[in-house]
This record gives structure tokens, sequence and C-alpha cells, in this order.
């Protein structure tokens, strides 16, 4: 055997690896509670963020905004303008959810005091969190109607969640993930489906617990009425489901991409915590009324994680009612998902698509594949504002970067020895 | 302009006519009620069934069984034996649903104290009727246990259901029905979606009402674990929307789909109350484990209401997770939605299929583009047991005999003077 021969079997052998441990995974929601009690290194006076790691000077304008919103939500600041000068000062610790077992939709702020769901992948006792998702906060707005919703969330909404939950033991996510992929989600844009399961689910165990009723009916409110309220469990279980692939020597796997909407970052499972970044692209979308894309952000957001297990863009096929709100038609979703399965190592064995009769979802994006094909992943998302203060704006589709790829190949190449056979 | 050209156009006006009123309409759910308090005609020792009239010594075995399982839920007959004999004696009368504004499905069976859903079609005014959609009696299982079903429903489900129906106002259907055929549903063997949704509506109204906490955990857990739930209120809503489009002069659509188990009927908007009707064809589909085709039933119910608005096996297509449970492939669930479209007259502005980049579903069957192309309605559904006493035992597809449209289109003719020209 020639040492490339060598090597090319190592790589797929990890791979296999990989993949294996991904679709193995048992996602299960066990807890919602405050992010400072779970979330290993969350410290007072910190924020984490989504992406890769940026300081705040470099960060966009819906990402500042974001994190002046959770200053403001924290009490660290009276007003936005001492907000601002606290972020300035250095005083605030700024670090990436992905360095915390966490993900966070769009700019991704996460701090001690906000709830964050916990869910536990039962077949490698791992355990990842993700933050609320709601429309206005994570997109930039730091206006107090934005930061009610934040309220609420840590007041009335997560802790009658929580009882539910507890009450319950546990929901298993699995069952509810592999279901909505057969009702026309994707988990990362459109959620509908998931989060009316979800919520169908929660409802009677919360009573059990015997909620108050006022919190009861405002609970209730919010979540048969939140259609991505199911996305933060979607980033969750994508993350806690990759999490157990990382650092397997020789595996080229992909197992995280992530965007802090000035950059865009990929990480690799052989290739330890480095990140392989490149300039955030532009979304190809849709607008809301009054917006067009000269207002748009880069990409942004950790929720390429649910991409990074074969979910959101790579399903785009079985989710043809979110085409409205991204564009494009059902045989461009029907082409990406080609496109994916010629850079994945295999597909899930869990979550089918019908429409593809009952093939798996892509699963394992193979950084050799990527560069080979030159046919870079791609992600459905939203789109925020490049400026401070504002709610999502549009939605869209983005390819991540090619450069992210050919990065963690040569660094591959390097630590592998790839570049000598 | 001949004669035959004059027809034409008076046809062609009629049917534009017909599928304007059944687009229009807007099904709203205001009540569920015993049906003898509601459903017009509808006396005691009496009761309804699906598909077209049928005398008892006619009925198939399934059907059978369910008037035996109704007549003992009633409590006209201690047993099985005494209801056997009750019925053969001829003292409980016999009525199709559809001659009430009713339907049922598979056998059909209502009776005065069952409660059924009240869908007002705000548009006109009109009310349809449906009772409660469940796995067992409906098939002809009159144990016990399958009669128990429908005690819960009487007792406890839909009281508990209808206080949260009347403290909303109603609950209006059409939003919930765009909602759900754009995750999955076709609304006639597949309403997982529609159920969910409709579940997460009537939560907070059923809390808000002060529905007695035991009746409240009980229904919640039915209509939240109930895939089924909404096929009876799509049923209703299917029926309320084409109501309106009965009795115009010189139409040639279908206002009317249904089958006893042993025949198959058709009406005509402009054949007044005419039966259109042939042996009840055999479902082509997939069987529950210990079950085959041997044991099959033919075609059976008042569900094919759901072909008859465009929804089921036409749009089947935009419901690809149902072919596990009826058999096909994706190609093919296409297929019939170009065919259903060569057959009707135009195509729904109010419920549109991502999956065929939004166009609307096949509304309005014209009995003459069945017979010139040969082409006839494709149906999903479930499937029987041949005798009486069981349960479900499987689903597929079927197509309405050609012989009903070549019936009814002679019937035309003959009214019209078609064949003179």
């Amino acid at each position: 055997m020639t040492p490339a021969e060598d090597i090319k079997q190592k790589i797929e052998a990890a791979n296999l690896e990989a993949v294996r441990r991904i679709n193995a995974a048992d996602p299960v929601l066990v807890d919602i509670a405050p992010a400072g009690e779970v979330i290993p290194g969350l410290e007072d006076r910190m924020i984490l963020h989504s992406g890769p790691p940026i300081d705040w000077h470099q960060m966009c304008g819906a990402q500042r905004g974001a994190m002046i919103g959770v200053v403001l939500f924290e009490g660290w600041a009276k007003n936005g303008e001492e907000a601002l000068k606290l972020l300035e000062s250095g005083a605030i610790k700024i670090e990436p959810n992905h360095h915390h077992h966490a993900v966070g939709p769009m700019a991704g702020t996460i701090s001690s005091s906000m709830p964050v769901w916990v869910v536990e992948n039962k077949a490698f006792r791992n355990r990842a969190f993700c933050r609320q998702v709601e429309g206005r906060q994570q997109f930039g707005d730091y206006s107090d109607s934005a930061l009610e919703g934040l309220r609420l969330w840590r007041d009335v909404w997560a802790p009658s969640l929580r009882k539910g939950i507890l009450q319950m033991g546990g929901v298993g996510l699995k069952p509810i993930i592999a279901k909505a992929l057969q009702m026309g989600d994707e988990l990362h844009n459109r959620s509908i489906a998931a989060s009316s399961l979800f919520a169908n689910t929660l409802t009677r165990p919360m009573i059990e617990s015997d909620v108050a009723r006022d919190d009861l009916l405002s609970t209730l409110g919010y979540i048969t009425n939140h259609e991505l309220l199911f996305l933060g469990l979607s980033m969750a279980s994508g993350k806690a489901s990759v999490d157990p692939a990382v650092g397997i020597a020789y595996s080229t796997v992909v197992v995280a991409m992530a965007r802090n909407g000035t950059e865009f970052g990929i990480r690799v499972s052989g290739l330890d915590d480095e990140w392989f970044t490149a300039p955030s692209p532009k979304v190809d979308g849709l607008y809301l009324p009054c917006y067009t894309e000269k207002d748009a952000g880069a990409d942004m957001g950790d929720s390429a994680i649910t991409e990074t297990v074969g979910w959101g863009g790579f399903v785009l096929c079985g989710a043809t009612g979110i085409l409205s709100l991204v564009g494009g038609t059902p045989d461009e979703a029907m082409a990406y998902n080609r496109e994916m399965r010629q850079i994945t190592v295999t597909t899930s064995p869990n979550y089918r698509m019908p429409v593809l009769g009952f093939q798996g979802a892509p699963v394992g994006i193979d950084i050799r594949k990527v560069v080979q094909t030159g046919i870079a992943p791609i992600i459905d998302t939203a789109i925020a504002n490049k400026n401070p203060g504002h709610s999502i704006i549009g939605a869209g589709l983005v390819r991540a970067p090619m450069e992210c790829f050919k990065k963690a190949l040569l660094s591959f190449g390097r630590k592998y020895g790839l570049g000598r056979s």
C-alpha cells in the first residue's frame, strides 16, 4: 500500500466513524435553565455569540445591536449609550457559543440569566445548549419592546416549560425531528410542524405540573403561535448530535459551520479546535416590505449547525413551503439535495425524506469532496440589517465560502502529511 | 350559434359558477353537538351511513358491523345478536349521510346521540356535519372496547372541545387547511399537520372556558395523539364547501363521490339529487400485519368528499409522507396531480401546493372531461375488512369507477338534450 492509499483508508475509516456517531445521536430535551447554571465556562459579565471568534470592534451592526440588547437585558447598563460604552471598554468578555457546547441563532447572544434549552445526547451523554429563537433582539433590535420578549421568556415561558419538561422526564426530540422532516419542515428556516408537535407534547405535562393559570395561558399563547419555536431545539439537537464526532484523527468531516456576520467559519473533526474562516457572504434572498439588499448584513448565526447534520438547505426539497420565504423553485431545491449528496459521506438512517422515496438526509460534509467537486454547502437562512437596532428584514439562501474548505484541506494536509504522498 | 355550441357555452358558464362557489367557501367550525339536535331530518331510531342509498341486506360486512355498533352504542339492543335482529327487522331507518348535509368516514354511521362537528360555510350560510373519525367502530368493530371510544367522545372529548369552540366563537378552518396542505397533509388519509395545528388552536380556549381538569387532560390526550383527528373537519369542510354548488342547471361538475362498501356513487351539480352508481372497487393498497387483500372489503366511506373539492389523492404529490402507508412513488403522486388537472375545471386560489410552485389544488371534476380523457378521479383511502367485527386493516389508492361518470353523462344528455345536436 502506498502512503497515499494508507492515508486514504485512514480518512475513510475515520469519516465512517464520524457519521456513525452523528447518526447514532439521540437528542433529548432534558431541561430549560439559566445559561449561567448549565453552560460550562459561561461567567458573569460574559456574552457568548454566534460564529467563529471575533472581538467587539470587528462585529457587524446586527451583532453589536444584539450585544447592546443583552447588556440592557442583564441590567449591566441603563441605556443603549451606557451599554455601548461598557462593551467598548472591554469589560464584557466575548466568546463564541461553539467554545461552550452552545449555539445561538443569528447574533447568537447568550448571557448568564437567559434560560437555554438543554439537550442531552443520550447515546453519548454529552449536552448542548441553545437560546430562545425570536425575531428581534437576536437580529440586533435592542428596543425595550424587543427585550420584553426576552424577559417574558426568562420570567414566564421558560419556567413554565421547564415544569412540563421535568414532569415528563425529558422530551425525545428524534421522533419529532423525524416526523417534522416528513411534514414540510427543513428545521432551519421552517420548523412550523416541529413547533406544533412540540407544543402538543408539552401542553398536558404543563397542566399536570400545576403551572399557574395565567402563566400557562401566556406560555401556551407563546408556544402555539411561534412557528420557529423548534429552531432552538433543532439547533441544540444538531450540536448535541455532532459534538461526539469532534476530534476523530484523520476525519475530514465538518463538525461546525457558523457565522458571526463578519466571518464564516468551519471546524473539522480531525483538526481539533481550529476555525477555518473566510469573509461572511451575502445572502441571496427575499426581503420584507421596506427593505432591500442594500440594508442587508452578511450571513450570520450558528443555525448552520442544522446543515452540518444534514437538515436546512440540504433537505429544502422536502420543505418547499419555505420557497415563498427564501425564493427558488422545487426543481432547484431537488438539485441542491443531489449536490449535497455529492459532498457528504452518507445519508441518515433516521431522518428520511418522503419526496426522495424515503432516502435519508445527506450527513457528514467531507471537506475533500467539497473542494474536489467545487460544490459548497447550501444554507437557507434569515437576513439581518447591516446596522444595529433592527428586527429581521428577510430570508434567503447562501453558500458556505469555498475558501474555508480549501484552508481546512491545506491544514489537514500539513497535519497528516497529505501533501507528501 | 349551433344548438351544440349554445349548450356548450351554458355548460362552461355553469361550471365556472360551480367552481366559483366552491372556491369562495369559508368553512368555520361553529360547534360540536349531538347529531339529533343539529342534523336536519335525523330522527330517533335512524342511522345515517356513507355512500349512496342502500338497505341493510345489501350492506357489506364492515358497514353491517358498524351498524351493529351504533345500535349497541345507542342502547337500542343489549348485545350483538339483539342488534342484528333489530336491524334485520327493519325497525331502524337507514339513510345516506349525503341526504342530510352530512358525511362520515368509512361506514359513516351517525345516530342521534353522537356528537358531530358542525361546520358552517360563512360565505353561503350553509352547514355540514361529520362524525368522529376513529379506527375501529367505523370499520365494523362493534366490541365493547371499540365502542368505548365513541362513549368517551360523547361524554368527555366532544363536550370539552365544544366549550373551547364556543369560547372562541368558532374556529376558521380555511387557514388551517391552507397551511396543512403546505405541511405534507392531503387531508384525507394524512391530516397529521392539520390535527396538530387544530389541537394547538383549541388548547387555550378549553382552559379559558374552565373545562374540568380531568376532562381537559383526557381531551388533550385525545386531540394531541390523534393524527386523523382533522379528517372529520376536512370532510365537513369539503361538504360545506361543495354544497352551494349543488343544483346549478347545466353544470357537469361532480358535487359528491361516496361509497357504501357495496356501491360507489356520484352526484352532479346540474342533475339534481340523482346518484350514478357502479360496484364499489377494490382498493390497491398496503395491509397491516396479519391481513391481505383476501380480507379486504371494497372501497367505502364519504371521505372522497375531500377529493371532490381537490384534496386527498388529487394533491398526494404534496403529501408524499403518506406513500409509506398507501404505496406508490413521488413520481406517481406527481403524475396523479397532472391527470387530475386534466379532468377539473380550475385550480384553487386558496389551497396552493408548494411542490407545484404554489399552483392550486385541482377543483371541480367535470364528468365530460373524465369520460373524454378516460381518466378517473384518484382517491386515497383506508381499507376495511370484508367481514363485520374488525378494525382498520390497511390503506391504499383507488380510482372512481368510470361507469358512474358515463351514466351521469348519459343522464345529462337526456336532461339537457345533449344528444340532439
